[in-house]
């Protein structure tokens, strides 16, 4: 199936929106940030492991940042058939993201593993806010390297029982993950408010209520993630 | 093809060699070597790669390491339909493995390339070594996690440009290459002295032989990779 330029499309939640040309300046600019992203998270998480207690953990986030890189490429190579040359349009990603990181690095195992499966649930919001209003190719890559949790899926038996055991672990976790949560919503608006071309690629969803609705699903979705890490 | 425990095989060579049968116990123990390889290069790589002057460099390693998670996941499902639980055969593994990237941690950028493309060839020429004398499924895993040396071709360029610019590069890095070769030796016979299965799988293609012919491979393909990388 072909998106034809501002025809509209149905979402998977039955709602039909406008959809945006496919040569909508948002889209190179959110591939790169997304290309960013990708790398960004690998060598986080590659770092974050060093954090496990034992080879098991290490490798579960190895096997979650191939995975990354694996969405990078394809990244890549789309940038590339979009005659984009993907390095130069994703450093100007690159502050807001590492700074995202260097606000929330983990300084226990479980906030690693809070953050990986927080930061995986997020990236699959930001995808459910603006796929509807993507052309049906372009969704297609952003659905691969955003809509995938099922990586982080390792992260809940571990963070459960740890909170189980232990009521201080929770509140703690608790606190951490709402903090994940702000610093990822404050990069998010630094980058919309330099991006015009991403402001731009959201609101065609809806308007302005597209982008208050991205960030209320934030808030939202982040109650029902916490109640499966046992954190509410 | 099906490869039939002790018949003969022609190896890439035209050799004719006598195969070892698919359950032999050095099998299991070359698969967990491996894959604890795979897994200690996937995190020496991320490390390596901070020394990197830019993004382009850490990508590349980055795709690196992500490709040895790839052999990783080969070997442990391998490893799985052998009825071997991958992380306990691994680990054995560990001190040899560990202790030959302790001791050749780099200082510097090109020593990290240097490194990462002497290590993929050192991993092509124990393929060939043992290839001949093992089933044929189990060569094609063994090839599939050894002889692909693709992914570090991005380093020829770079370093082939560094030694022409300076002669004193060059003899450093010449003396870094001999220095990895000799430490991946040592651990290598380390690991041979400590694992009789793996011996008599290496013995399997010829006898003692085979084995002093592994070493002397090492030593004569080192000349042409550095021939290949300006350091000779």
């Amino acid at each position: 199936m072909e998106a034809t330029p501002g025809t509209a499309q149905v979402t998977g939640h039955g709602v039909s929106t406008s959809v945006v040309p496919a040569d909508h300046p948002g889209i190179n600019e959110l591939f790169a940030l997304l290309a960013y992203g990708e790398v960004a998270a690998f060598y986080r998480l590659t770092e974050e492991a060093r954090m496990s207690p034992d080879l098991r953990g290490r490798i579960n986030m190895a096997r979650m940042a191939a995975a990354e890189m694996g969405h990078y490429e394809l990244l890549r190579s789309t940038l590339d058939q979009r005659g984009v040359d993907a390095l130069p349009a994703m450093v100007r990603y690159a502050p807001a993201l590492e700074q995202y990181h260097r606000l929330t690095t983990p300084s226990t195992w479980l906030e690693a593993l809070v953050k990986t499966y927080v930061g995986d649930a997020m990236a699959a919001d930001l995808y459910l806010a603006i796929a509807g209003s993507l052309p049906v190719d372009v969704a297609d890559v952003v659905r691969s390297v955003l809509a995938e949790t099922v990586h982080s899926q390792f992260v809940v038996a571990e963070v459960v029982t740890a909170v189980n055991a232990s009521g201080r672990q929770r509140s703690r976790l608790a606190l951490w993950a709402r903090r994940l949560l702000g610093e990822a919503v404050t990069q998010a608006q630094f980058v919309l408010a330099e991006r015009d071309e991403l402001v731009d690629l959201v609101m065609a969803g809806g308007g302005l209520a597209q982008v208050t609705d991205l960030f209320d699903r934030l808030q939202r979705t982040h109650s029902e993630r916490m109640h499966h890490l046992g954190l509410s």
